[in-house]
């Protein structure tokens, strides 16, 4: 089944358990980070560690990155311009970063110039879901590019969900969704900090939404964690929601959205990171709702 | 099963259909309301009309009352006094009011003073939801006299919650569920608009969040709502929003609980009302939202 | 000149400079306070002491009152019906309290139906410049008891303004005001906050807008103060800023007018409020605006 | 006196009357824009076309430009980097854009590398205060360089105000005032709407906070072209409003500060942008606060 040779650019917390499970799944796959130590532990597993970047492609083949941001991959790009000749004609670069869309779309077209083709792959899912296989990909571009990185990325991940041939459009769907997110943390920080303000237990109320009308993980997960103030163990980190939160706005910017929510979103994590919980869970900021109200508790040492 | 008398007083969208189904379950229901004609339909389903408030009750029985905001229900009691010595000392008021906690409490107080009982049982659910029985009561008050109303609300309604014994509790809670559900629509109606704005179908991205993070009724069913544009079919009037929004921006004010996301919607609430859709469905704001952005769409007639 | 004797009730920090002053300037003056020792150091200056409230009243004379909030107002002349016979049809009663137009307008109809006279006076100035006799009056009513009661405002205060006949009117006038300084205050703390973080000495950048674009008290003498961190010794104490923009932001939703920078004045007071500085200048939400983005700094001790 | 050899890039709005008021002071000025027939004007009134952006430098000599935003100046010098040794080691680059501070640095460096000389000059003041010579410039650099440039600056404008030896300094100062002059418009619009909403006349209130507490010109002049509704006729663009808010928000993302005030402007500016005031004056964000609340006035004809 698993037949193809995957390329794996980027062996961060997301990366690293992605290749672990490509290669569990019996694909081939050749590693390149940065700083190469990274590597080590996936050649142990059977990962062949590429002498530099270049030598992470198979010519014609999947090369997959998975990068913290819009600089990292432009930089990598930028960088090692021979990539995208070693990728050739018939290669794909399946792009697994959180990024602006307008960025995607201009290295699509880089791609699309030597006749390669950039597949948007967001990921969403934290790293002890990626362990688990329990991630989403979120996907668009060219179709046939796009059906034949299906099976590796269904092979590790929960589900695929396409969206398209936009090369950015995977991208504003990710974007999106955090955005999503982070206002459901803000909503359910509010919501319990009005319940204890007027001597209502926020467990109870929350409880009763959580098998009700909000019964789904994130209302579920999240306002248990964060009833719990189990902040400091950060399995998405603050300072990734800030930069999250960051382009969502400066593409809503670029785009002329006006996102008043968005916006209220943006200054909170700026606050929350001022005052040093960049290294927090980003659900953290609920601390912050609470601080503006006053309130203080005792929060759990993880 | 169905043995108390119940008494019943306002029957506006959601009261009648209680008393229709009251009265389906066997219980004797003599209602009131000021404008008498709208207790003729139910009459005519076996209720006794009564010929003034106090007619309503029955000495030491329940007294529901579902009237449509603080001053509604404070006015009654103001201008029927003789209604707390008629309750009695056994008697129960259940108030299924969307109000404030201060008035629950100010309320119970009276009561309390002539033996009574006050019962907090704001309804959670749409007028179709309630014909339907699938209605939600937070409830809050005396322990017994919790126990004693729960036969019949678990008789017409499809679940119960108890938030303890502060006749204020179920009215906070009441109030940060409008709050979370109005965030809800708000953070739907943004990410939609952003989805829109930067190229990407808004129905293909709430289909994806709609069956994994956020699958849940309001997420699924205001999403798909909004997506139709169907906001001009008041399930939920805009002017009730308004109101209920006014009332948790009040509450947190005298609570001393800053709640920007609240302060947000009360403004697009205000603004919604000021553009002439407080006669639509609640979940119009995001045609505010849309507004704001220069979106312009066609709506559905309904 | 000075010939009307004038009743006075609300001896404050407000109302006892202004009673000096009427002293000084020849006026016949009766004073009642809810707490009467407040009345001695006036009577000490020659004003003679009324036993009750009814007796501070000159039948068909002037009665100014200058207290603290709506319900205070309220409370006085729902307590003390005979005030409006004893004022009777001659009579004026100005009222200097920062209050809800409604209200004005609500006892502007009392006193009417007895024949007397609602004159609103809302006055602007901190009791260090009513001393100083530098404070402004926001007058509206009847235009003959304006005239009446202008000689004896412009003795003790530096103008006065009129606003046609409304009662309601200078009381909105006044809300407007102060909602504007506040806006004012959040402009300049987020403005140096925004050049301190980025290298820039915000005391240069003040020095520059207060004497060309914003040259003018508010900007000037705030951008000092703040810049100073002078905010403990209460000019005007936050709490009552909290209170104007609660009646802000109330009038606003009464009247279905959006005001997102009212809201996030609010929010903002109530942060200050929770954070324990109700006692502080109300400029100190400008400590707020530091410590949301990180800094710190050592302040004066007064 | 006006001895200096002077070139001068971007010959828009601003920079045309400023090299009119040069050529009158006396200064020899070449000129260049990158399209060529904006300089027309300016050679029938004595200046110097230059054949090339270089042409237009004269080695060690000063060079002005004036162009609208960040990309444009970066792309002056990445296209024209024979600019950066003909200014050579005693040359002085006066950059009056409103740029971010991070740019301003980074271009400094680059000059820095080859010997010469950044000096941020953002200037303040719309077309037709430039032209009548009551523009302010806001400067920062290397002392020398700034003492240099003095003379013509303040031959041409109104005043210099010198913010230190950072050559970010004086493009946080100019950020700084746009986002306090935007505020202040806001608070205007505001106000005004609360007033109107509430039966009082705004042009009412406004005279007398414009002749006491608000007694400086944005006040006056803002308030009363706001009162007019005279909207339409640009004296600064809306589009350039929203460029600099834009910028005030990256700033403050990439500083951690933050700046709800801002991030309100930010939102207001897009929804008057996407509702077509792009090319209005940008106090016409007036017209989006009072459209908010539903109130609809004829707008003159200019």
């Amino acid at each position: 089944m698993a037949s193809e040779s995957i390329g794996f650019i980027g062996l961060g917390q997301l990366g690293t358990p992605m290749v672990v499970n490509l290669l569990a799944d019996g694909y081939p796959v050749r590693v390149w980070n940065r700083t190469a130590e990274k590597a080590r532990p996936l050649v142990d597993k059977g990962a062949r560690q590429a002498v530099c970047a270049e030598d992470a492609v198979e010519p014609g083949g999947i090369l997959m990155t998975c990068l913290s941001n819009d600089q990292a991959l432009e930089s990598l790009w930028a960088e090692h311009p021979e990539l995208f000749s070693r990728l050739g004609a018939e290669g794909v670069h399946v792009s697994m970063s959180t990024i602006a869309p307008e960025t995607a779309r201009r290295l699509a077209g880089q791609h699309a110039e030597r006749g390669g083709t950039y597949v948007a792959a967001p990921v969403m899912g934290r790293p002890d879901a990626v362990a688990a296989r329990g991630q989403l990909y979120l996907v668009s571009g060219a179709a046939a590019a796009v059906a034949r990185v299906r099976p590796p990325l269904e092979s590790i991940g929960r589900q695929v969900f396409a969206f398209g041939e936009d090369p950015g459009a995977a991208h504003v769907a990710k974007l999106a969704s955090n955005f999503a997110i982070a206002s459901a943390i803000e909503a359910l920080a509010e919501a319990f900090t009005f319940c204890t303000k007027n001597g209502l237990e926020p467990a109870a109320w929350h409880a009763m939404i959580a098998e009700t009308i909000f019964a789904c993980p994130i209302y579920k997960n999240y306002g248990r964690l964060i009833l719990d103030g189990d902040y400091r163990r950060p399995l998405f980190q603050l300072a990734l929601g800030l930069k999250d939160l960051g382009l969502v706005s400066q593409v809503a910017f670029d785009s002329r959205t006006p996102m008043p929510l968005a916006s209220l979103l943006r200054d909170r994590f700026l606050a929350a990171f001022a005052h040093g919980r960049g290294n927090w869970d980003w659900m953290s900021i609920a601390a912050e709702v609470e601080a503006q109200a006053g309130l203080e508790r005792e929060l759990p040492t993880s």
